[in-house]
């Protein structure tokens, strides 16, 4: 059973994609993972989110990146989109960001796999304590590492 | 029986669409208008496309505008996009404009539901001279309206 | 107990949580609402956070639109953004958008308020499946209306 | 005799226009090619288009990208315009998507002369049912691409 | 006989051609205006461009702004450019600065009739010495202007 | 004792600190450094501001670029703000500018560390005459790297 | 004598320099106030900042915006930058914020007179601990602004 | 005696006045080069203007880009202003472009040094009929080589 799906618009997405799976990896959370386009295979699209048992979904698409929509207009589900750079960048960002009213999808930042990753598990968190202290150890993470290269720049800059 | 098939993203959308309808009219072109969302009614997209007669597709839609990118996924008729614009602008252009290869759209500019109607008509004109000759009958009218706009500014102006 | 904490900025961002309060209300979803400013009421800030017991927090900013980012700092619970526009509105959309890896925040379009609502409605969902009905409900509500729409804009139209 | 004539704006295009030659040689349209510019030799596009026997005009220029609507201006028939990135990119894009009232230009994606070619042919089918055959495999065989990615990334990521 | 000639895209321009027509009066310069357009009437602005005896262009358009660089393509005379504000006005703005190598174009600021006149005059000094003059009784006025504006806002304020 | 006190949101920030370090060395001020993030540890942000004796600081950061705000709220004292490059910038820079009334940041250009310190040195110099006159030393420092550069240039060009 | 001196490039700044007229005298602030521009006194604005004994310049200026960076180029005071917002806003935003290595200018918001005065104040406050209680005391009006903002919404919307 | 003085504003800028120079050459037009600053060595660009027995300037500035502006401070002759790119680009050319009313610069485009020399000789070419003639052939050069760039892509192609 996965709690969160990953869907990415093209194979050149995958970098952006590993970012997640490595996160959600991190975090013991099962997830599933596909290609599959908007544009090229839209019914195989629809197969999939209404196919899903995910929680999650978590896309992930460049250029005029259409596929956050219309995974969002497959399920009430809660939908991630994760713009990816490229020419211009803004295309993907404004696309996956200016959803009309009524069906909303989740936008965070350019390639940040990572951060969808993050999000999805804050957002399975809601029902899962188990999650909300992992979440918690991992804040705590950032925290140390940031102290340690506090740390390791000032003794490099010698002040 | 329709030649043109008009699709509106949101009602909102309408004084656009009419700029497309005021120019089919006057070229003789057979259209029909529908009111249909990527994202709300994406069943009900896919049927109207499908089901169509229409040689080509107009669609007008703003913000994230992922309508024209949908339509052309259901169909290999051509397909023009309009951007509508709003408080950015910049969405819906990027989002018609950065179609993935193999999907193409057709973009016009923003808010140009009259350049979208005289692009459908060009299109159609490859298997109708009748059209062929309403064209460049239409062109001559608007340079005659710039010659015209010449002679009155000039008087105007004095020189 | 809120489900729901929905905090802006500045008192002038009321009309853009309007559009959440209103969604929310709706949706049956308990929630409660906060003026507080990142940049004048930083400890306010942390405060409503860290003694909230809401699942999700909705933030609302313009211009630098620090808010979302430092309310996601102080919890492991979702955070939505929703920028407001202003002269730029870039402004408010690209900080929201481009948090830092392992800090995020769910970006909504400018002044979507009520997709922040309905996106909330959607993560409370996962464990509540009386909110997916509803959700559920909301969305054919929204396909009837583009079906009204439409037939209202095919009889105005003549086609 | 040729269905589709291409005119680039400069011999450094060409990257964008192969693109193009590729994909009409696949769907078995017969093209020709031109380098001419709009502003280094205004006469000579205008030979070019208003000799031509095609169907089809598909230009491509960078920078102020005039070339596409400079071609419009003597023909009647459809013009597809191609913008090239560059340093800013957008200069292309704007120049050719916003048109004036009147004389359309069919804009696709930043150096996306592949999907200028389908286009293209999107817009021939419209009398040549064999094309519209050719077409639809194009896409499956897109779908198959998309499919037998998604099976490949699976199995990479082991999932 | 003319020195300058003033050709704007479309009588919808005359606001910001009026601006250059009011300095250049003032400069005592004689000009002629015309409205003709790079895409509706491209026979006829070669025509404007290759009988005029005007030593300098000045050319307004907004949108895609083809017709600076039209006029360009026509003449080794000096053109100078006036991008017209519109929705978007970086539409306008790039298609006139960005000139591709071996057609310069002049531009100068969005709307900045005004200035275009002066740079104009400034160009015809290089031969005339009596517009120089003028030119430096001009900047005077100015600079009294700003001097008259600071006192008049100090005594305002009360400082 | 501490002058100036910097702050950088992340390690890989470091090459924008150091050519603030390296001017604040060549006008003698004393400085300390610190990598803290706004969004990681957002108490230790709140600790070292506070509990510092300097008189201005130097914030560093990129994306959405929360960092110089957060200290602003915590402290009374100038503070300025140095936009990181990344794939957009614009994210950086407009976060840092585009400060709400009431809590202002002194935002310098792009990847400027060079340009923090010395305008903190400025600052500085407002009770330090001393430090007054080695800015005017700097300067014209910089106006004979200008003169002896524009002879180089010269040569080389031979002119 | 004046510690603060503003310059405004034209008489319309006028709105945003009466921003920081009023917070300067909040903070009893002695200042003086000019306009003179850049490029059409370019003397005049030498001469102010030459004989000015104030410790601090703000300088307001929109379109191209040179004023900041001319005023800084003729003194090694702090120059703070405040863009005025327009047709495009980014063209002042930029011109301010981009200052070359060597010449910082301290940039403000997009009309952000306001926040002007305070960062001069707080500048001034480096000397003057007078001033500094008056900005802590200024702070924290504005957090009991907030907090009585964020009563007022509460009991408006009533949860 | 100089006919064309060409002043950047660091002596990174001359890959860019190369471009300009080597035109200049080819025309035969005597200049005169300089590097100077608008901010570090604003007396010297005021002296180099002011002794000038140049016909025209040629300006060449990246980011805040004051130069050109600055040069038509103290000058009635045509300045060209050449915005130089950079991460942003843009910053210069708003710059450059966007002239307040009274001064203005004739801009070209980002890196354009060679269109800003050929413009230069258009200036000069009205009170000059023997380089109107070296501008005509010029033009010819430059269409006689994208009809031979026109042949080679054919034969290359093969079409």
């Amino acid at each position: 059973m996965s709690k969160v799906s990953i869907i990415m618009g093209s194979k050149s997405d995958l970098p952006v994609a590993q970012k997640a799976i490595d996160n959600l990896k991190k975090f013991g959370v099962p997830f599933d993972i596909h290609v599959s386009s908007a544009h090229r295979t839209p019914h195989l699209v629809e197969k999939i989110v209404t196919e899903s048992d995910a929680d999650v979904f978590i896309t992930i698409a460049g250029l005029s990146a259409a596929l956050p929509g219309v995974v969002a207009s497959f399920t009430t589900k809660p939908v991630i989109g994760v713009p990816v750079s490229g020419t211009l960048s803004y295309d993907a960002i404004l696309s996956i960001v200016q959803m009309p009213p009524g069906i909303p999808v989740a936008a965070v930042g350019l390639d940040r796999g990572d951060n969808a990753a993050i999000l999805a598990v804050e957002m399975l968190s809601i029902k899962d304590e188990g999650l909300r202290q992992k979440l918690k150890d991992h804040r705590q993470e950032q925290a140390d590492k940031v102290v340690s290269d506090c740390k390791k720049v000032r003794e490099d800059v010698g002040c």
